[in-house]
């Protein structure tokens, strides 16, 4: 059987690749399907990068840090809250357990009938994606925070400079038409 | 012929209630179109319910108060201004007046040739959903605003502890994916 | 508890009639939700009539036949056959048994847990509905076939000339931009 | 004032010029929309062209012909027949009579109140987008059926060979996933 | 070949008439496309006026400046920003350079290869969109910010009383369904 | 880098496990990203099994074949052929080949400038997809053309019995709403 970690990942830090460890090693008979949520999201302040990108960076990640037994899936959101577990079971295979921070999906998975499991995490405020996103606008380093090898891949992006022009407040007389 | 009133009835209470008896004591001979807004949201804070739940929240009420002649349809959101009289139209049997306290809803409905009433609403702010909503999410009784079916309606549903994960600044470190 | 009718009226006939009655008449206590499919569309051989207008007719074949207990609702299409069911669940209130004759919305609800039933339907190929729809187009009478209040309704509609003009084959040299 | 002539124009052939002359010619004072329809379809056999090579090819055309007073617009597809015209009023400006052969689109304005006209068309069947379509794909000559500007545009866009891949029963295994 | 000047132009003012003007006194022999984003938009604080009415504002002071050359196209957001330039590409004819201030628009661009121009725009804070929205909320004369035909144009939609209700913090006690 | 192999995989049959046995071996050192198509399709004639479901047959079929080096991702339709190749970019990690026998996938990605290979597929017409639909619908064996995972899964999941409700020509008076 399979667990299912739901996140958006913008971007993979190292709080999301402790918790893909401890499920593998926990569990090592099982597989872990990693969920990109929002991937049809890109070149916004709180999605900055697609989701081929992100997709990358935990190929990368994962390759660096030798876990195996993980497949990642892009998701598009469904913009209804209510299908939304329902609509996962339809893109994934079976899974059995669902990994997550965030209290909302935790709670419609339960809904569902899923097993929910939310680990703890240490240093949570550290590892959130909008904190880590304002460093790198900021020219700030990151290598405390993210994996190395994603740490290279966001230089290769250019991330500090796509995150600079993103963020609110930014000289945008008008939003993006 | 049939009147329209449209809400979003999140949750139905002690003023729409109101209206809706007005209308069909005033014109016994009429019926009342209730149409549900936003019918695709749920599980947000604005929009915590489903329409089906709203749905039978209308129903519970209506008939503890033996109020017949009202047809309640869901209505899913069209993201077109423009076009939303004309997207009602499409959907809902034939109507000449319509019935709402939201200036925009009453301006597209004059613009397209209908008569509009904005009944006067006692103690208009008490009645407005989102403060329903943060009395419940702080475990605060609503009995003097929704009917009383309604109110034991939100228990089975376990609604306090629903808004509760879902209001703004709740411990989220990341929106749903 | 609720039992749910799933069709798409196009139009509504005696056979539909035949079989709310029934519903109706084992069960008073009951009440009966007909759901409109593809309320979104109209102006098209398969759904010739919009929603609005099938709401009309059910709603004056219910009154002519003096059947209460009857909540009509407007149901679009989504386009996921997988998420339909939990779809409608969010939609509408609760309901318990499905009334169908189309094997796949049987088969679809039956997955998903629900009883349902599929009514006999005496001359079950008279009734279909685009055998009504044909005789319409060549300005043959329907009488036999639907509700007088309904005849009564597309006469006003002007429904032959609709139907004869949407009919595949009409001499129209482009699909409609 | 304006007038509005819809079609898909795939590809733009020379009775559709001969309509834009006509109504320019007829009301020099006048303006005429020309709206492509199905804009967001391409690569399909019955729309080959994006709506940017269509725009391109009108352009081209009315630039030979030395006609002016159009403005072109692409239009995407509304689902919603019943909301076509409301559709297009919000995204044009004003007009006032609707040229068009085909016959749901001259029902569907004339309901909304609008002037129609459909031009007489001489040899229509000749001027039929499919029958061209046809002939391309079969490597046929078309220069007495579209503008010359048109005949040269279509050779640069390797029109024939695009056709020849989308008709139907070309040797597809499976529709393009 | 062509321009591309992209904005939401709500209203379209005398910022946007400096840009136009230049764009064809420095390549008389250019074509301008003007393409008005976020055309399904309407009736709301940003968007206030359809993509038709900002047709109409623009074809009215170009016919007023006698500035020729200029299509205007109508053009609906596509929620994913990695596509957005692809998508005018299939929409549009061939353009060659994009002129805007809006700094996304130009980073998008550019990454797909386009030579991009933010022509410098004198008193750019008076020429925001949103400023000019707030003064006709306020009931303030915007002579000195649109084109005079513009101006006229908006009394006729009878803007002011339109942007009142539309802004935000008026007495809405909901959103509007 | 990556190979793409795109395909719909209605069910995922000998001749899709042959090109990715050839691909992998060819190239050991690559991956391949294989695209489920149509993913958000299920429980139609053209695409009955849901993209989970055929997540879970390819699993099934590269353990079995022992085949590593793959990453399966389900991917929706999106309605614009011109914009497909660049959607999957921005879904997808960078890939540099795409393997498909679809000529219009191969002409799409060939347009974008990738390299693209139809490998020679022995006895083409016995791996079509819909033969073998067919073949399930009628209650005849398959074991000659599915990997025996994959008929062992199908069993599981009835597969017979629902083509046999989906195919075309089924005793269904209407489609499903």
């Amino acid at each position: 059987m399979r667990g299912l970690f739901v996140g958006r990942f913008q971007p993979f830090h190292l709080g999301h690749l402790a918790l893909v460890r401890q499920v593998l090693t926990e569990s090592p008979e099982r597989r872990l399907l990693v969920a990109i949520g929002s991937a049809e999201e890109s070149f916004t302040w709180a999605n900055p990068f697609t989701a081929g990108e992100r997709f990358e960076m935990i190929a990368r990640a994962l390759e660096e840090a030798r876990l195996r037994g993980v497949d990642v899936v892009p998701v598009a959101d469904i913009s209804r809250h209510a299908l939304w577990v329902r609509y996962l079971e339809g893109l994934l295979p079976p899974f059995d357990r669902v990994y997550s921070h965030n209290p909302l999906t935790l709670m419609l998975f339960a809904r569902a009938g899923y097993a929910t499991t939310s680990p703890p995490l240490v240093e949570r405020e550290r590892f959130e994606g909008v904190r880590i996103r304002e460093r790198l606008a900021h020219g700030q380093g990151i290598s405390d925070l993210v994996p190395s090898a994603v740490g290279r891949y966001l230089e290769e992006l250019g991330a500090p400079e796509r995150l600079r022009l993103l963020r609110p407040h930014a000289p945008s007389p008008e939003p993006v038409p």
